[in-house]
């Protein structure tokens, strides 16, 4: 069964509400509606040490999240603005991912490679962007694909106001488009991966770089 | 047969040497390897003014190259980096693509749905994130799909220093892998939605989101 | 006398309707009740070549406006977002002024040394903050100084919507607020800097990293 | 006395070695011998929770950091890069910061005005001026004053390689450079803001922009 992962990077532990939360809600749920087995956790609710290895001992809890993301097809990051830039248990989930880059399959691809990724994002204002681009960049070097449209957020005015959840964001109808886009161009990239997984042997271009570096001697 | 289009947006018109078409240069033969039929296009040679319509009269000559875009499987954007950021002709590029936004088909799909983006960046040092990030994410938001290592850049180190072909970047090992990484993916990718176009129904994801927003009433 | 120069990004030449010009203007009409002098150029009303030197003949009128910048106390970028980032206007301006990093004064000063730096920004949602932080820190490594509180935007909500004019921005109080800490800080240290002009000796110092790094020999 | 106080964001507690610190400490030096008092503290060895207020409970350490923030003149903050962008501990410390939006003295001004503010980034390649350009811009809008040249990084090129340390990059000319600009300038400023503190009033600004934004109604 093709399954979501959504990561919760709010600063917030439960029980407290994160608008989040709410938003990624909305895309998980069309992705239920979709048969896609759904998955949301609250990251700030573990305990993850900052750092950039898969297991880093003494009660680090990263490695659940680890397990929850290479089984899933799709990986949803929510996170929350700050200071108009993504939150920092988002850079700090991306940097205990950045270990990944050095486990490769035998065609030398990433563990991320087949798997689609998106991106939800809330803020009182301005950041969305900054925030979405950084992360599926930051996916996309790590092997995840990112399907066409598959950014969801919402935003008040400039300046400081209400937020998501307040604002009455589920109502708002861009946000509303963004998701349904998320959750199905998800769910399609996603079933076309699994039959069709990709192809490309990166070890025998590695072993051609290699070679083509040498020339330069 | 399957078709890439790289648009040069360095700053410097022919016959000035540009370290990014060298750069493009590597990717679109590792494509041309693989059966594509490749294109490259130095945008600042051509009469662009700045806007953002497809069609901007009195000598305008982005329609050329926005046919060329149409024609094209795979859209490769190659930009120099200036202070720190991608180079005013990207921007321009981007402006006048954003008109595309208002273009869909009888599924409400985007005119780069079923295309695969990559990008190509030179600089003397740093920015090379800044600039792929937000390319990529401006053309997954247009339809584009954007595969795993898509990516190509090479760089100095910090501060001022001799750029890509004075460097002799051509035979840096990691641009090179990444020039290899790129082609390949962007070439699998192409093909694989040439077969299995994009099935979401945008349409219909439209309809469903006016109606959610209207329950606000 | 104190003098402000706005240079206004738009893409849109002149007469038609800047929503950047409208916010420009407030802040301008401010600096003018803090008796300074002030002056608005709309730069794509200039003919003026992509490049990153000075002048660069066959009619190029950039060298008129840098003019002007050299004249000025206050400096004012003033940008609409396009995609989620500074219009292909403004970063041209900025790769233009790029020249002025071979020009220094006797303390090795560069020539905005002693002037000080502000920012606008309008669009219809998101990308305030990643205009305002790329413009402000370029100006800084040129050589200008930014005070606290220098940036004034106005973005509407997530998605498409009304532009900075028809939404009556300019009584958005947020924005309105911003618009004066911007006028009010710049004039205060563009008068500062006029009396008490930057003392660093920059001669001094490359001579010193020159010979710091000439030990690693 | 005039003190600068460096927040130094590593991901790795003490005692490993720490690239971030070991440039940061080149920049104190010089503001030593410059007859400032200098302080060097490493973020991540402190108890700080996820949040935005200034004290969370709990066997919150922020608050002891943030005493040392609110006596010192000059502020640097000093990030490796993670994935192309600041590490998560500093988007931390900006989110702790945030809190301070809510204070002003009596003339409506912020806890960071008359303080000057620098930054300092070490990474194996790419992402500086990312890193440089959402802090200093964010300090801005806290209060701080940001003076010219003030920004010192080492990068190595493109993709993975030696660190600062093992690549020598204490003699690296460029960087030495930015070093000695950073403290010097850093210096000056808050030399001068401590003779000339910031006049602006702005609960007066504040009247103006609510009866501005009233005349809407």
């Amino acid at each position: 069964m093709t399954t979501a992962l959504a990561l919760n990077c709010t600063l917030k532990p439960s029980p407290e509400t994160s608008n989040t939360a709410a938003l990624l809600g909305i895309v998980l749920d069309e992705l239920s509606s979709l048969g896609v087995q759904t998955e949301q956790i609250r990251v700030c609710d573990y305990n993850i040490p900052f750092g950039v290895q898969s297991e880093m001992g003494d009660g680090d809890e990263w490695p659940q999240i680890l397990d929850r993301i290479r089984a899933a097809n799709i990986l949803i990051i929510g996170t929350p603005i700050w200071l108009g830039h993504k939150a920092s248990v988002t850079q700090m989930v991306l940097e205990r991912m950045d270990a990944l880059l050095s486990e490769t399959n035998d065609k030398g691809q990433l563990p991320l490679y087949n798997k689609v990724a998106g991106v939800v994002v809330t803020g009182n204002e301005d950041g969305a962007h900054a925030c979405a681009e950084s992360i599926l960049f930051n996916l996309t070097h790590l092997g995840a694909t990112v399907p066409p449209n598959v950014d969801c957020y919402w935003l008040g005015k400039a300046g400081p106001g209400p937020s998501f959840l307040d604002a009455d964001g589920e109502h708002h109808e861009y946000t509303r488009k963004a998701a349904l886009y998320t959750a199905n161009n998800l769910a399609w990239f996603a079933r076309l991966l699994e039959r069709e997984p990709i192809g490309t042997d990166l070890n025998e271009l590695n072993e051609r770089a290699r070679q083509a570096a040498q020339v330069a001697g």
